[in-house]
């Protein structure tokens, strides 16, 4: 049941999920500067930024410029979040490769995020993704609020399953499915993991977007690892969250799942050690201490380790 | 793999595990209303405290005139941790019926705690485990440190084996594998569960003790759930961790514990929204903020639900 194989793939969203939240603007030099630290611990997936209107999410304003600073490193994607047509032809206009594209399988979610019905959001974004494959971005089409909804509870599987047959129709690369609220459990998971994978093309990969609210962001990603996912998002030191949900924790932190993948035996690419300096700058500048776990702790044998004892 | 079956008894250690590094003591009074606290909201075995020497643990000075005061109700199990004989004397002395009583699997934490290699430790604490079997006590004999040690770091699970045969081969009713310093991993709770299950006998309970350090607690859970373990040791609000770990986290919460399984369709008997005032009791007298979720979210639908919003 553990004897899992494969390589995993992290896709740190530190930069965007993690910083659309916070009131402190982070400078491109900064937002450069934590790119560098991601690159060089090994993160082979990173999401700058998202193309939306900057009067909704400032900190997000300056992503066509973050776009056009970097030096791509070989094997690395660099990604972003557009919501609409505008965000696609930003990121065109930038020379931006892959891209995610979202809709909610919430009605209230939708209308509150969207101002449209999931069905007229649906329609409104199936374009767009189109366009973004025909200009041949490499597309990770994702459902928001899959597993759960902050306003409504329950979501209907059904929803989710057809959305995402939908997306693989279309011919997304990728499918994301999003427990944006941090909702969902590790059966549930596990359950609708399995469903989807059935209802896309073969060749479509399954992703999976989690939060850790109710504490079980990693056994959520354990599930999903079972039900045979292998891409998952995650922040450095944990950042993000939702502005509606003050206390709640954010993604389940790259140095967390990272660690955690590594000590089951699977490959990540990621030296999640390495990435301790840029957790204590994020949280120096943030000046708050971060919900990841493995940016304050000493594993037996690290340097420092005489603060780590046993107990009873 | 998530099709689980079966009622999960949850062992709430608050009043032990907890309170054991606290600065602050507890009277007799306020251990008895968190007491209280936990039998109204449904807790089936509580762990009062331990039966340590005062001077060590000052805490815990009061763990006899505590087991004088309860009224004990009727299918809860009250419990206590000895860790030598002078203790067992004293837990008989006030009538307590069900005792963990437990060695460390790893040298280094063995000398540390009781300045006696696990041998010498075993061997003092097997006549104890049997005088206790042959008062009429139900024992529940446990293995600190079988996942890993802060100190050593791995441990070689042929020790744990040998240790929970022999504990079994004593007349035990329970083993316990206490993950102490929180360094396991689903992978490895999963696999030294089946094989520790197999070599104690068929009618002897094999239950968990886990800590969040790593912010893999849950996710050990659901490991030793798919493992076939039903009891596990968790605490209000997550209290708890070690003297030597300031900056860890405890067990894992029993509010987070209960909902994560309640959410998986599996019963406690717990209803983890009735344990929200005494969080909020223990973390105004503690004067911080515990780190279990549950007592600070509210679920979709519950009073209160308006701070809950939904994120892309």
């Amino acid at each position: 049941m553990y004897d899992l194989k494969g390589d995993v793939l992290i896709e740190d969203e530190f930069l965007r999920d993690g910083l659309q939240n916070e009131k402190r603007l982070f400078s491109i030099e900064e937002k450069l500067g934590f790119l560098t630290d991601l690159e060089a611990a090994g993160c082979r997936r990173i999401q700058l930024g998202s193309f939306v209107h900057p009067k909704w999410v400032p900190s997000m304003a300056d992503t066509d410029e973050l776009f056009s600073r970097i030096t791509p490193k070989a094997g690395v994607t660099y990604t972003a979040l557009i919501l609409n047509k505008a965000g696609l032809d930003r990121a065109l206009d930038v020379g931006v490769k892959h891209l995610s594209i979202s809709v909610s399988a919430s009605e209230t979610h939708s209308m509150k995020n969207t101002n449209r019905s999931v069905e007229d959001a649906r329609a409104r974004i199936a374009p767009v993704i189109e366009k973004a494959l025909a200009e041949g971005v490499a597309v990770r089409a994702g459902i928001q609020s899959a597993f759960g909804c902050g306003f409504e509870g329950e979501i209907n599987p059904a929803v989710v399953l057809d959305i995402a047959r939908q997306w693989s129709d279309l011919g997304a690369h990728e499918i994301n499915l999003a427990d944006s609220s941090g909702l969902g459990n590790p059966r549930q998971i596990f359950d609708l993991c399995r469903v989807v994978r059935d209802v896309i093309r073969p060749e479509v990969q399954l992703s999976l977007h989690l939060h850790d609210t109710r504490g079980l962001g990693l056994a959520n990603m354990v599930a999903g690892l079972q039900a045979g996912v292998r891409i998952f998002d995650a922040a450095l030191g944990g950042l993000g969250g939702c502005p509606f949900l003050p206390k709640a924790t954010g993604n389940i932190a790259t140095e967390d799942a990272v660690f955690a993948l590594t000590e089951m035996g699977m490959a990540t690419g990621i030296d999640w050690r390495a990435l301790k300096p840029a957790i204590a700058r994020a949280e120096e500048m943030l000046g708050r201490r971060l919900p990841g776990r493995m940016g304050h702790i000493n594993q037996p044998g690290d340097a420092g380790t005489e603060d780590l004892g046993a107990c009873a």
